[in-house]
């Protein structure tokens, strides 16, 4: 375990690791630590709840759960943990995410999961990192930094755009 | 605790208690031991766990799990016992019961749930003495004579129907 | 017919084959006798009728019945045994699954069929197994096992995350 | 059973009988003798098995099935016989006759159920008289004066609205 | 055209060429003289008014009507004639079918459509042909030499499974 | 007719008129002359036909088509003019106006119609006086005032909410 | 900037293009001016209010939005101006669409979005061109033209068949 | 301004009062301070927008946006913003709030909006709780406390249950 870690990432599977990949990338991008896991809300519940359960000890700020189909790892860690929890639905082979979805944003009320998109790792990454950035202003200032940065992708790609078309 | 209850209905919030009679007026017609509880995967998930664990050495044979939105009841017992367990979804304020149907029903691979209807309750009730009757001959017939008594009532249902129209 | 099989594995079309092979590898990993029919519900009605209403005197103990699009089998063997059914749906070329899934969870008061995810072949074997398992402890103890193999499984592709990423 | 009947509504439960009414009411319209029937495919499938097989021998010529969530009974009729089937869904308590219009619609290739509108009635009973109508020059003409009736209809309509709106 | 065709197949696209196939194949197989058109209810409105306004004269029985997205075929069809119709929703690029099912099925009261499963070509065909039948039993017994022809198909793969899994 | 009338409003069915009246609501406050037909694609598709052929020759200069299920008002007159159509679905009693939506929206290439909210009355009339003020600078004048009051409402709101909650 | 353009193009990502082409084709067809930009509701949201405001000024008289996902560059555009704006829903590569869709049609009341088909970009180009052809009576004959043109091409599809099957 | 508020609960309309009560109730039971405004995202952009980018310098930590159909206003929140935003999907009158729902989490890459269930008001605010108890260990406190209230309550349902069916 990484003591310094700030984000846990739990996969449910790591068949989903290429998914799950831009979410690492992120992370490592702005530098914040993080540990990875794969865990299993049903195929490994003790770890799961133990893992949750000691998560604020351990230094973690906030926990990434990643998980497809009937996908409880988020609300599973929820149960265990007053940290915000981020639940990152996984595109599954059939129904093409929505029963993820489904799964991890209709939590009952009193154990919220903070949902992003479906395969939407990054995000996932982004909004911890948002959440981190309330008690590290050098990484408040790294978000602002790459909004600057993605502004001036859209502007390249309009330029592209104007060259491609002859306009 | 009933030392000598078969099936345990498990309800992830009292508030669905009239949805989920007729689960257990079903059981009580077929003189099968029951216990209820109210238990929240989210909520008192130690709980959850500890039930679900000592299931089976409590003489349980099956667990009937009602919940609604982000289900997780179900898979949260399936995950700690291999005693079957029956999904029942509750249909929420939102979305019809989609979401509590596609949280219990589409389990990975592994933990099954065996998922009934959307507030199907009799019906998990009758799964659930299906399974019994496999051990116990004398409710297996009550399930049958149950079987010529819908079958009657059909047919009643029928000649009402043909005084009715007057054919 | 297998006289010692204890499950029958129905399946609506031959083409679902290699959806379904998963529930056969399954109930042969745990030495369930089992028997495998292609019976369509609306192709050959009558041979369907006529083995759920003989299943029970030929010792199967529970039926799989795996059927997509407007997937009648499971409804229509339940119709005719009190034996605990599990529906399995099946994918289709359409609609994702959703109407296998509708057509075989949405069972009206009475009859119930016990389903399990979409195309979750592996679910209904393991399924079966749990409720014969109510029959039989050492098929329990292997379930159990397996559990525990689940759990090796998933703490080994932990450690494999944890190479993969360098942590 | 009225064997001057052409056309036999089947309902799957007679508390739909205010949704199926305007079926009846239709038919009566149009002098077409029927016969209607409280019948379901899974707590009387026998009886369903053996209405459907003996339905063309009885001089029935189309045959309106009426049924809710997993509504397998069109369907049931269907394998039956080879005399047209329409399938009418009916809207349950969820899913807002989704499961219902699904589970009609989407037969397999081989048995088709001609499916209306959910809850549909009236263009049930109209598309069975359209049917008789090529086997009856009358009936034919009597929808074609009430397409005429409909047509004036719209047209009154039209003209109320003029005043309504003081155009 | 075809004065002895009985049955019109009116494709909205003829793009939709390869998932018609079958439809055409079917008609064939039990010897249905039928004609097939391309026409669009949208870029060739005139068009299909005027053939659907006239198809009754020129001895059309049954009219199929296949188109995808917001299909529109079927509906116009139907207002203008009082032959029975059969809907075929076609599979688009998006929504896997699913504007097309509805934009067919859920016809407003007065004017039915006869839907099929989406995509299913060989069943709108065959319900052509249900229909017919009424008017003609020599199609009558070919459509139930056809359905033990089906029974007999379903059997021998049956037969293949018992070989494949060596039971 | 209103030989001035700018907009035309079609609603399918006159039942409708107490979802579609914000739209002539709409136009009454803006000043901009409409008439309003019922009229039927499926019940008087000849008078919908050559209403929509004449419209451009009467001064009509965009149409708006409200309608529900399977809605095909909007296309139908799309097909038969140039014209910018609106469709403005309707929800019916079943599936929540998603049937109307897909009908309207998923139209093929070649054949636009502008699709709004479902029930979404007032913006299918702001829609189309938006496209009249091109021809009409007062018109966008009046447009832009309605912007700013509605800028206004909002912050009235505001302060409300500010008293209701003492902040 | 192309000061004569008519039609703004807006694309919510580069990667969208080869989905949005048809729509450069068709105004390009029939002689419309246009200016195409890159702008991110959410990375450029500053540009995209800007460039709304101006719009109107800079001689644009339609603005089509093409954006995928939580797609909200249509709404926001139409917040800053009352231009008629067309939104154009992507594909993106969950939910078939379904999420752009109703993020773009179902727009709160005052603020309209002229909604088409998910990926009809064709059909967006055409609703700016039947808009244009209200101040351009040379534009309105080309469509009408166009109109012709379909007519011809689906006959010519029809010929096709006629020939293909031998009829 | 409240210069102290940690929180902002943002309401894209005051129509949803009533749904979003248990937002404003929950911050209070906490003791968090908050600054509630209505604010569109369509009819007030420039206020969103200057909201946005001013509410770091304000002292605020975490956004709550409440909005309903094209539910807008929280991905416009965030992208001027890279403060966490929570996203609160309200139900509206038609699609059950799935179009709030999809419109809100369905972010694109680059910008995370954290959603909750559909008119989820209470886990709004426990998230935004959860987030700022990483910078204030009494609030971090109160929610572990709250969980023991929580499971309480449960335990008291559980034993009311028990008493309600005299087991």
């Amino acid at each position: 375990m990484d003591i310094q870690a700030k984000v846990a990432v739990i996969m449910g599977s790591k068949s989903d690791f290429d998914t799950v990949k831009p979410c690492f990338d992120t992370l490592l991008k702005f530098g914040v630590r993080f540990e990875a896991r794969v865990m299993s809300a049903h195929r490994t519940p003790d770890l799961v709840c133990e893992y949750a359960k000691s998560a604020e000890k351990s230094g973690i700020k906030v926990i990434i759960a990643a998980a497809g189909k009937a996908a409880h790892l988020g609300g599973f860690i929820a149960a265990h943990t007053t940290l915000p929890v981020i639940g990152l639905p996984i595109k599954s082979s059939t129904l093409d995410g929505l029963d993820s979805l489904l799964s991890i944003v209709q939590m009952p009320s009193g154990i919220p999961v903070a949902t992003v998109a479906i395969d939407g790792s990054a995000n996932a990454a982004l909004l911890a990192c948002e959440i981190l950035a309330l008690l590290d202003p050098e990484l408040a200032d790294k978000l602002k930094a790459e909004r600057v940065k993605m502004h001036k992708g859209v502007v390249e790609k309009d330029n592209e755009l104007q060259r491609d078309l002859g306009l």
